[in-house]
């Protein structure tokens, strides 16, 4: 087991199956520099669930930490099959972009994306920190509350 | 003619001069490592005209489409000059960020952003499966439908 | 003293001591490669005030772009520090995206954001010319009023 599965294991979290895209494009991409671009993961669960709505707007600060959380989780669940299944091999997380759903008054967006930074902290530590930009964005895929895509570098 | 130009020749397509940036920045930028950004392409057709407006507001998804449709002729058209005139030498598009301008009740983004993606995939192939966030903004340059930008790979 | 800290004297600007992220991630992070991408940057000045509110708002053009040029200043001093204190090292500004906090109807986007990547250009010459996306968003962390990141190639 590697490294960052038995960390997977302590925290009591399993990893999805990768969720296929929603449109006509991929999961992810990898360059020959060993750059992986993961595309935007909304806050839709395994159980075909998820958080929908939007922030200032009937879904709670606490909801909304758990939709980004849920968008970490997916985020990892690409990234593990991008690395052909060795987490270990994820050398940094560069940088999150994290687009909240929200009503033009809701502004605590950085305390909603950090239920996504957090949980990549606590599972990758210090490879796991990264840059980060937070909006609130108007609407989002379906409703969901929180979408977020990431750049990684692994080896 | 290279492979690509041929492609686009089949789909009945004729790539525009690039268009010049609406502010102070450039069209694209090259690493030493052949990674190419291009800059956000709103909706606007070579004839100065083009898709604007809002989805849930008076553009239709289809018109949506076609918007999202402009946009990635718009980036080939940069990708063109940002490879010499020579499309063959991309080797992969990385990421497309599609914003799609939007009332705040619209949510079927992908179906939008689909009008980008599958052009994409239609005169690339392969190496134009890409990874993508799509999510809806508040507003867009000069109000335009939708603005596109994205990263590639080249030789 | 470096090439462009001379170039920021002239300016007469003094870069700050870079922000502290507001949450749980890292200002900057740096490839095996030389890529940067430094973290969205909030038009927050170093005197703890700053602009917030809305293009269309409330908040003028003017405002809009004086809130733009701090975000660059903000993003300069976190690229000194990934530098490790000399901008002389920056090889390119390769990518900035710029949020804009807007109300639906405000669509000179463009013009806003050009405060920020004019800043660019005027302290980096050609080095500082960048591809650039620019949006219009629902809403912005605490409410400030422009948020950029960027990504930069650094020797």
């Amino acid at each position: 087991m590697s490294r960052i599965d038995a960390r997977l294991k302590d925290l009591g979290l399993t990893l999805p199956a990768p969720p296929a895209p929603v449109a006509s494009y991929v999961p992810f991409t990898i360059t020959a520099g060993g750059i992986v671009h993961v595309a935007g993961q909304v806050s839709r669960d395994t159980a075909g669930g998820g958080v929908t709505g939007k922030l200032g707007g009937g879904v709670t600060l606490e909801q909304g930490q758990a939709a980004a959380r849920i968008c970490a989780i997916n985020l990892m669940a690409q990234l593990k099959a991008a690395t052909g299944g060795d987490l270990d091999r994820v050398r940094r997380v560069l940088k999150l972009n994290v687009f909240v759903n929200v009503t033009p008054d809701f502004d605590p967006i950085p305390q909603v994306a950090n239920g996504c930074s957090d949980l990549f902290v606590e599972v990758f530590g210090d490879v796991g920190r990264h840059a980060r930009s937070a909006v609130g964005v108007a609407n989002l895929p379906m409703g969901f509350a929180v979408e977020v895509d990431g750049v990684f570098e692994i080896a």
